[in-house]
């Protein structure tokens, strides 16, 4: 690979990601992986995807702050910024239901997160594997893995 | 179910929805499945997961708007809001990598949706068949499934 290919790969500019992926060649950048510099934004805080890593469902959304990041990088455990509480926030630390993050994922702009996790019991707060347990017409279509009544 | 278990099903009140979820009961509450009203919140745009509706990959996360649901609604293929261009986005229109929409699903706070899709080539604009194609620490994880150059 090339000194050109290899600086390609870096991501360290988040504004020039999206143009520096279009070129990149999958098949020989795996040699030259170094890590991603996430973009946190004007707020500093990105969107983190919670999917279970085995089954693939997709289980809650919520914000990650730099220190969330590292945190959860540190632990292995899911970390998160809650808007609400304005504070981190490790998930399940309170209920026990903590994400053991295996992997974490960046998009193409390096603006949003996918962490691939092993979720202990249900990620949501109302009983539910997931937090997408309804359609929009209010079908419900989620797992209930919990009475929240004993948890919270 | 009572008038009161009903109530509680509508999710009308953003506000509210995530105590009366609390109490919902998933055995019953599917006969009161009433349309959920999404909590675009004061900029008017909720984030939106598209997962592959067959494989449960985590294909992007792109933001909507009301119009970009409806639409999306009216016509079965994904819809979002770019924020980057500030106009309704129809994903595919110009590339043809569409996404028809088997679902939508919405969080507990219903300020967060999921469009189960079945995505035409690739969801990325660098090919990829996911925006999810990186780790955080640069490693290359996802399959290319086309030519930027041919495409764009």
């Amino acid at each position: 690979m090339s000194d050109a290919d290899a600086a390609r790969e870096t991501g360290e500019d988040p504004d020039a990601s999206e143009d520096a992926d279009v070129g990149e060649d999958l098949e020989t950048s795996e040699d030259a992986a170094e890590p991603i510099e996430v973009d946190f934004g004007e707020d500093g805080l990105v969107p983190a995807v919670a999917q279970d890593a085995d089954s693939g469902e997709v289980l809650m959304l919520a914000y990650v702050s730099p220190e969330a990041l590292d945190r959860t990088r540190e632990t292995g455990e899911a970390h998160y910024y809650s808007r609400s509480r304005d504070e981190l926030w490790h998930k399940g630390g309170s209920s026990g239901h903590t994400q053991a993050v295996r992997e974490v994922r960046v998009d193409c702009d390096a603006d949003t997160l996918l962490y691939l996790v092993d979720q202990n019991v249900g990620a949501c707060h109302t009983g539910h594997r997931s937090c997408f347990h309804r359609t929009i017409d209010g079908e419900h279509v989620g797992e209930r893995v919990f009475d929240p009544d004993e948890v919270y």
